[in-house]
């Protein structure tokens, strides 16, 4: 019965980026909560939520972020 | 004090559906949580928010959902 | 697919009352988003959690509560 | 590692405000929490995430809120 | 900047399945976020919090749970 | 109405600590929406909520944590 919350930015993910997340995070979760057992039972009960937030709303030391900051960052 | 958070697809609630559901989840929420005072006193410091995610952000079972799915089974 | 979330002060529910406010929420939260189909459908994929914090934690109007004061809030 | 979310109305933060609230709440959550070091070092480890909702998404006491019943408070 | 957030019910995860979980899950989002750039520099801003829910207050179809019902879930 | 939520490490808040940050929090907030009209009427409606998360359970950077490494990073 996991429930995955993931914030990022909005704008940084496309439709293919996040299913992939939504499919890769729920697996793991499953995997590693329901071992011994095979994941297989758990994962229909896996919920994963990706909640996009504007850059600007996030303040990272006080400051706005920015979909410029996060490429800078990304390419450095 | 209660603070209620419901997360539902994005596009299911109409206004209508939306007033109904505050209203009646706080004071469901309020009234267990007085008793046995009156749920009066507690009813205006009960809180409760719709926070609508797009259904394709959210997984279950690692598969992004869809408004179809949802009508799909509620039709089954 | 509703995610219900309920923050309450630990300690104010009794475990019947939390069995029955997760019961009740949660029919009430399903049969509105099913509507005009019934909720039965929906119910087994209605999540309902209740998160108990510690009162003093909560603060409001900049001052941290009590049990005490919500006693006293029900008897007033 | 503080972690900060603040849930509005939507529409009542001007961009402005906005970067005056999450520079001026980060340094106060990191003020306190890293006393009686100085807060530079915790600083840019401390994330402040505002959540603009729907006024009518937000009840209190069971009834939707507006941004005229905000205004109206505020200029009682 | 992703934030993760996992809630599971108290008691299922080990300290070293905990540690898997944020270590694997972080991997996997920042991989994600940052494509085509490599992860490195996007993992330090990547957080990730395991919040632990005891199963009693965790219901599921109007139901609480418990670990018993979990673990009959994986066996089954 | 605004809610604030701050989640910090387990055990690196006194309650004196608690209390100064939920009033100062608070009141910056209330003071930044309810501008050009004073506060007053809106700290009230200002709830602000401290959610203690055990260092272990929280990752950076895919490690998790721990008060000595906060203790180190403060002294550092």
């Amino acid at each position: 019965m996991p429930f995955i919350q993931i914030k990022v930015f909005d704008g940084v993910l496309t439709e293919e980026k996040k299913n992939e997340m939504i499919a890769r995070v729920s697996e793991v979760v499953a995997e590693i909560e329901a071992r011994p057992h095979p994941k297989e039972k758990l994962l229909p009960l896996t919920w994963c939520v990706i909640d996009e937030i504007p850059a600007p709303n996030w303040g990272i030391g006080g400051q706005p972020s920015s979909l410029e900051l996060l490429k800078a960052l990304l390419e450095s």
